[in-house]
């Protein structure tokens, strides 16, 4: 009475994987036709905004500058064609500061004080350099200047002035819709400029991270491990790559392996959130409840459950379908990684990132920045599934990226991740790529 | 009785910058100099430390694993090299999950049920994967496995087992003192897995950002500019950068360009962070305040006052000796930018980011990644001055970084920071690099 439907008690496993095995890139198309389109929500303009993407053309308001401002410290002055030299001694009329205000009209046969952004007094149209000026007398308390030399006569109109708009036209479109605010901050900075206090971005979802498992333990837990015990490694390392690409990230904790305990935990998480992350039970084993729990008890849809890739196989990509709390209804997207740490990282960088990238409605190619790498060492090839090798990525004198490995790269050796801010993409092949091959990499941090 | 002292009255400032101009590279030296070193913190582990430097080597308390572990699901086996086959019908005696507990010892002709991850049996040596089995008869009730047949007979001893301390070994070090934990995960993760709670790191350094200026308003104040005002756009900018760059970040406001403001302002910050960051008043205008503030008011040390640079030449940096609020001598560091935008930003990540680095232990070389980039159209140097100019790097098919340049790249122009990634190192030289040449540059973004 044994059958292979996993419906069916414990011990009615399958024998072999009842998942085709998807290729990488299917994998990704799956995920990315079953990711939820980007919805819009206003933000305030502030630092809070940066990684977001707009779902609007940002127009500038106003000009910049707004007005013809100076561009050095110096003195406003007159230059007209046929009109007397600029060279020679001048009374100092006003002194026009950076600063709002009335600014009383230049006279010709005098020149005023400015500062570098401040607003052209009328009449003037050039400015001269302090550097070209020497200060010839003052008023008798030393505090104002009265006259001033102008050393040079090469003084053109126009010269040393922001002309109005030359920076920034009004309604010039300064930001596009789906382009990023970076932290290298450019785009917050253009927002500031013109005067834009909001703007309509894409919402981000917000993902859940959950380990799974009788064996995991909190990882700062003291006391020694009883046998078995395993600490949990997957938790803070998903929730920091998560947090570093940018997403708001829960923590759901652990979850046992008892259908009961992983039910809850989900569906928990499921109300609130728009992406579950888990590790772990997504092999072969009678445990290994994810799956049947997704499909069974939760009414999901897997979509995928095994990925021809090295490492993360057993791989899972679930969607499922519920009401929110307001009624309407919403699909939730479960991705369970493998349990072994190497897997569950590489995976989420593979297959949630993109995911993530195209909701938040990020402009593609989705995932992460692919390049070319130079090889400092030998790496062999897994003959079978294309592999993702673990490396250390720094600029080279010839402008090629230089891979060094990692290491040993066994799927639950988290050293394979100590200092890795690439992946190699090693073709399936019997084949040791040599020293000083160039290959493709993904680049997961920085340089 | 007017003096180039700027000790003196308003009006008695220099015509020329007593400041000389430094090279970039001096100037960076310098701030090196006078950057606090590190300090050390405990920490616990958790995902707030990613970004900190390591102060300490960190060992393994426990071997990884710590038991000997099956690597696949399947049934753990007695192999021995006369013995008998494993290929045949086996009762199956006892199922060890990956959870603590006794696991009854594996009697020879029996096979047991486990477990990815679990502890193999006592008496059992091998592992065979599900996959090479059938269950032949369970028990009445569906729920145990009685009889699997074993399929292959070239099971052998020591198969499918990670050996204690094969992926970390009891004693190892996993990371060393000046490495960074990084987002990407796999340094937090080898601090999880080893059951490491708390770590001695480096303290990072609290920066303030304060704009200057009478002209400068909030970039979101509602209602139109009166003649003369700018929206501060560098507060908010700058703030972005540094917390991109992992640091916290305080907001110090605007000051006005009137000595007690700046005065007040900058002694408030002094009291309570250890970099401050201004921008504005460096130049050569009578209301550029800072340099005197800061020297006279605050009896601090101006150590540069000028770089040879485009843009960013009236970059200053300054140190300020003081008592905490515990008594404690300490020196803050003041960083003032120039108050064109893009002065400002480049600035920044050329002269704060690696003393930032420094002082958070963080190991050398400091500063942006430097890269090639390949030019994707003409771009002319300045003759005078070194230059750097924003660009747009993405990953070419040959390999190489290529750099768009984005625009016109005047000082107070915004749009030359939009989508900017990377800035181009150009030499002072009466040149027009050709479209194709390789070029040093920055990396100030993600790719
Ligand atoms: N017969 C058969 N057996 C098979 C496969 C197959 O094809 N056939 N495939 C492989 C592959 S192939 Mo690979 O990615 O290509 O290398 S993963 C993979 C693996 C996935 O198993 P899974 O069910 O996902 O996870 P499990 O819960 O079993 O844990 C897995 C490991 O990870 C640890 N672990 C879990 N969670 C955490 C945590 N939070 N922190 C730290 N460690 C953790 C946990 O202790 C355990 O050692 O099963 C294998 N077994
Ligand atoms: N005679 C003489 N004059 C000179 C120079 C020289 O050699 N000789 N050098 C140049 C150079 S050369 Mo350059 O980097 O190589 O391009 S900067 C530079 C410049 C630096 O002047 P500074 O004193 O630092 O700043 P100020 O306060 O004057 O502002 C500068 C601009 O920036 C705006 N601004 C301020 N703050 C903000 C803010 N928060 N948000 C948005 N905009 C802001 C502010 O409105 C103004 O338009 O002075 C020039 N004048």
């Amino acid at each position: 009475p044994i059958s292979n439907d996993p419906r069916a008690g414990p011990t009615n496993r399958y024998r072999e994987s009842p998942y085709p095995m998807l290729p990488v890139e299917d994998a990704v198309d799956v995920i990315l036709a079953n990711s939820p389109a980007p919805e819009t929500i206003n933000m305030l303009v502030n630092g809070l905004l940066v990684g977001y993407v707009l779902a609007e053309d940002v127009k500038a308001n106003d000009p910049v500058p707004a007005y013809r401002a100076s561009i050095v410290d110096g003195y406003a002055v007159i230059v007209s064609e046929n009109g007397p030299s600029t060279k020679g001694m001048f009374p100092v009329a006003s002194i026009s500061h950076a600063a709002p205000g009335e600014i009383p009209t230049l006279q010709r046969g005098q020149i005023a004080r400015i500062t570098t952004g401040a607003p052209l007094p009328p009449g003037a149209n050039s400015v001269v350099m302090v550097e070209d000026t020497v200060l010839r007398s003052t008023t008798d308390d030393s505090q104002e200047e009265k006259v001033v030399e102008i050393l040079t006569d090469q003084v053109r109109a126009d010269e040393n002035i922001r002309e109005i708009g030359s920076d920034i036209k009004a309604g010039e479109v300064v930001l596009r819709k789906g382009e990023e605010i970076t932290a290298v901050g450019g785009e917050l900075g253009l927002l500031a400029s013109v005067g834009k206090a909001e703007v309509i971005v894409y919402r981000k979802p917000v993902i859940g991270v959950l380990s799974t498992g009788d064996e995991i333990v909190m990882h700062d837990r003291t006391g020694p491990l009883q046998l078995g015990e395993v600490r949990d490694c997957n938790r803070p390392t998903l929730m920091a790559a998560i947090k570093g690409w940018g997403f708001h990230v829960v923590d759901c904790g652990i979850a046992k392996d008892k259908p009961g305990s992983l039910e809850k935990h989900l569906r928990n998480a499921l109300r609130n959130l728009d992406v579950i992350v888990t590790s772990g039970g997504v092999s072969m084993g009678e445990l290994d409840l994810l799956k049947p729990t997704l499909e069974r008890s939760l009414g999901g849809t897997i979509h995928f459950g095994r990925v021809n890739m090295k490492p993360g196989k057993p791989t899972t990509f679930a969607t499922v379908p519920l009401k929110t709390n307001d009624g309407n209804p919403a699909t939730r997207l479960v991705f369970s990684l493998p349990g072994n740490p190497a897997s569950a990282l590489v995976t989420s960088h593979l297959f949630i990132l993109p995911s993530l990238q195209y909701s938040s409605g990020k402009q593609g190619p989705h995932g992460l920045p692919r390049v070319k790498a130079q090889l400092e060492e030998d790496v062999r090839c897994d003959p079978k599934r294309p592999e993702y090798h673990r490396v250390s990525l720094t600029p080279g004198p010839n402008g090629l990226l230089h891979a060094t490995s990692t290491g040993g790269q066994r799927s639950s050796k988290v050293t394979s991740l100590r200092r890795a801010n690439g992946l190699l993409c090693l073709p399936a092949k019997e084949w040791t790529a040599p020293k000083g091959e160039v290959v493709d990499a993904l680049l997961i941090g920085g340089l």
